[in-house]
């Protein structure tokens, strides 16, 4: 199975007042998003806010989009969790559903944990799900989990399970970090989280983008990143960077769901699960002014 | 009902060869530790690695040890999650069960919230478990959590729900945070989680102690607890804090279960679940050899 390319929109989660998942919404924006030109979804990421939604909910959600006709290939949910009991749970019922890849995050509860006890979390995981169609991508995020996947301890991964883990998706931000992936292990599918980095990145290698703000405008995400190479790509490059920058100069999830109540004339989608908050109405109206002028 | 007081060890989980939960072991272990002078139990804490349980072992473990014949009164289990949706369901499983009370995490998946975010979380936790049973006690441990129960968060949580959230444990070794709350919150039941801390806050009001290293000397930290105010508290203080200082030198779960491994004469005690990795064997000796000099 060759690894995931493209645009792959972390989608996220619209909530109904009760804060129980929109699923009708929710269905609708997803077959939207492959409409407007992603290539698949990462799903349940933490732009969706996943480790916000229970261990039910992260499955049912899943299971749903696959009934509502989304290829399981067109997807890449996250599947992990701070115990590898629960991590294989998620990821086995993924990998029976038959989807293209998961995405991993390292256990994130315990911190300063050494890259012996990841590896041994991953191992863990593999083990236990035991199924060729897995196919792992890591999910580096170390804003939020305090862990990172070094170098080393990829290149090791890499070795013990060649088939298996096939990826990363890099939310650090951290272009030194990406680079030394992108230099250090071509051939595995590198995906940076913002499509400012994109171009950059594909020129070394990278995989695509998976990108908050490919939930507001994946159409300029697909054009960038068909077109990186193309006469436009400077200006097109230009434009996606300045409307990622403003949006995320406000709390990122929040902001793209304030501007998904925009694009949708849906004020529901401005809701977050605690202990996310909603941008206020002030700060919203700020971004859709500047969003506007653009 | 009135808060817990005393010392609850966090009791330390065995795992065998497989990882899987050594149940019979587990369940001497948590009866030892009472006969031995535990007040009550916080069980699946932090150095119970209840974070790298799944949730079905977690609520498994909790009626294992009232089927053994713990009372419910004698247990404060953790029920946090990063979702409010699995916090909910296993704080109303141990409710329903009728535990003394719950430890409360933060979610502690994302970074960087807002105390508004975190009131709307418990806030969630108790609407959704809605019990007359419910009793929390706030968990905090910013190192791990990368969150703080802000004193001005915990005001406005007392405020609202009075009967309810009752306490908290202080996991984060900050003394002047440790002073503000028990300055600021005569009556709730504080607990410190060093016997090094604790003698100093008794007198300051706090409520007991919860400690790691009460696994592997809860007589010491039971006779430091009742004769605080005795003519031996300071030679009693100064050998439990020197007992602390020693295993805490080393990382704490780890530490704890080769002691307990000495102590039992069973190998298998040193077993921790990635991400957390043993003691090497050098270590264990180190350790072993310093404490029997002390």
């Amino acid at each position: 199975m060759t690894a995931a390319t493209g645009i792959w929109p972390p989608a996220a989660t619209p909530f109904r007042e009760d804060l129980s998942i929109d699923t009708e919404r929710y269905l609708a924006f997803c077959h939207e998003l492959l409409r407007g030109g992603a290539h698949g979804l990462a799903v349940l990421g933490t732009t969706s806010e996943a480790n916000s939604l229970d261990l039910d909910e992260r499955k049912g959600v899943l299971e749903k989009l696959i009934a509502s006709g989304i290829s399981p290939a067109q997807l890449l949910p996250g599947t992990g969790a701070a115990s590898f009991g629960d991590a294989v749970k998620l990821t086995k019922h993924a990998a029976d559903l038959g989807v293209k890849g998961s995405l991993l995050l390292p256990p994130f509860y315990y911190k300063g944990v050494s890259d012996e006890g990841l590896f041994e979390f991953v191992s863990e995981v593999i083990g236990r799900v035991n199924s060729k169609r897995l196919q792992l991508y890591l999910y580096n995020f170390p804003q939020q989990t305090g862990l990172v996947w070094s170098p080393g301890l990829i290149a090791k991964l890499r070795r013990a399970f060649p088939e298996t883990v096939v990826g990363i998706k890099d939310s650090s931000g951290d272009t030194q970090y990406l680079d030394t992936l992108l230099e250090q292990f071509p051939g595995f599918a590198i995906f940076p989280s913002s499509e400012s980095l994109m171009v950059d990145a594909l020129g070394k290698g990278a995989a695509g983008c998976i990108s908050a703000t490919a939930n507001t405008h994946v159409k300029e995400i697909r054009a960038l990143y068909d077109g990186w190479k193309s006469p436009e790509a400077a200006s097109l490059n230009k434009r996606a960077s300045a409307i990622r920058s403003l949006i995320a100069s406000y709390p990122l999830i929040a902001a793209v769901k304030a501007t998904l109540g925009d694009q949708h004339k849906h004020k529901g989608w401005h809701r977050l699960r605690p202990p996310l908050t909603s941008l206020g109405d002030q700060q919203a109206a700020e971004l859709r002014g500047k969003l506007a002028a653009l």
